[in-house]
């Protein structure tokens, strides 16, 4: 069966205020996702989900655009690389960090469900989305008339696209994750543009309705998605060790300052 | 120096037609687009640069989103990858391989510059760029009200991200090179998108105005620019042995069909 698309529906938003930039990084897959408002004086900007060694490219591009990056925020607590949110805390005094006060870490604002993230005059909205961790939401562009349209849903690990994220560890939890994508995803406009934190098969973008039409695990009854999700056989993740203590001071990387012996090897 | 953006410059192209999808290989870096005119009863679509091994995922794409693939099209004969083409006409008939004659190379459809590709009621227009390879085009989407707005141009190797193709193999020139972007692609509107086939830092668009501010090689004059392609000292490329006599059978891939006893294996 194939989805249906009316002629409204085009694969990015259109919008004359928002600049979007999609970043990729290779080693772990990850996207991290650039936003700015271009019709207000400053050019506020955002950086989702950066990574740190990726920082270098991201704060050049955003310096060559003439942006004024306000906000690096998570959408949780990654595993399978380290934040970039502390280092562009360094290298740009005035940048706040931002991840959900349901991940029980460290950032400049902890946010909560309903809470609106502003930049100019365009604005992110927060829907919890837990389940691939305690701590995951998911930034939705904002409802109206001078928002992009369609909306685009950044949703970090809890819908990949034609998957999902992992669900044991961090506190995941597989029947949580099913009902967080089918209450605050699966419930946005069917044009909604889906933006992961990873893909592995070299997708970059997804609709609501292409994800309920054709996720594979994800367009299954919740008992058979339990199942799926308890039987994956994964590994243990190779990051997770470094990753997450790091990952949970976000934006300050305290860890990586402690040992200082470590420095001088 | 910061790039000066009027409000009008998004970073996506704003149609109501225009289906559009990046899609990434990461083993060679190379992106295939996929574009199709939504607004067309049969959703004619082609794609630009597929890449062999991740055809499978671009007819699953095809087929889930219910479109009409018409044309698998090259920007060049590739060296680093071996071009879909081929087995996109054998899984589906009626597709049509298109590569420029400049290229020498064999396809359904030989396409020179001015030509107009049309799929629905959207269009590429072709202008001719070579210095990487002989044949090198450039892909620009239509001048028009109703053709997407901004304009996007693919262009193949011969402008990347902060980067360009190498000219020292397959006829390629770094004068020709030089030519070729400075008039032909940095003579299109300053807000056309930019979709290279490659990029290697996770870069996935830019802009005209971006690369004539920083791409750090084709900002330079011309003789210093030639001194910079003459000195790049990069290895042999791993795949061209194989890749070029492929991609020059462009859709055919006689090549691989010819030594019988290899199947048997």
């Amino acid at each position: 069966m194939a989805a249906s698309y009316t002629t409204r529906s085009s694969s990015h938003p259109r919008s004359n205020k928002l600049l979007f930039r999609q970043l990729f990084e290779k080693e772990s897959s990850t996207y991290t996702y650039l936003l700015a408002d271009l019709s207000h004086p400053d050019k506020p900007a955002l950086l989702i989900d950066p990574v740190d060694k990726m920082v270098e490219r991201d704060l050049s591009l955003v310096k060559e655009l003439g942006l004024k990056l306000i906000y690096a925020m998570n959408t949780h607590v990654h595993a399978d690389h380290v934040t970039g949110s502390g280092l562009i805390k360094n290298k740009i005094p005035g940048v706040k960090s931002i991840i959900s006060k349901a991940s029980n870490s460290q950032a400049d604002l902890l946010i909560k469900a309903g809470d609106k993230i502003c930049f100019g005059d365009l604005f992110l909205e927060v829907r919890a989305t837990p389940g691939h961790t305690l701590g995951c939401v998911t930034y939705v562009t904002g409802d109206g008339p001078d928002q992009p349209q369609p909306r685009m849903a950044f949703t970090g690990d809890a819908l990949l696209i034609r998957g999902c994220g992992r669900t044991d560890f961090q506190g995941g939890s597989s029947l949580q994750l099913y009902k967080s994508v089918h209450s605050q995803i699966f419930t946005l406009p069917k044009d909604t543009l889906l933006f992961p934190a990873h893909d592995y098969k070299g997708f970059t973008v997804s609709t609501v309705e292409e994800e309920m039409l054709y996720n594979p695990r994800l367009t299954k009854e919740e008992e058979a998605f339990k199942n799926i999700m308890e039987n994956l056989k994964l590994p243990y993740p190779k990051m997770i060790d470094i990753a997450v203590p790091a990952n949970m001071v976000c934006g300050l990387q305290d860890v990586s300052a402690k040992p200082v012996e470590a420095t001088s090897n």
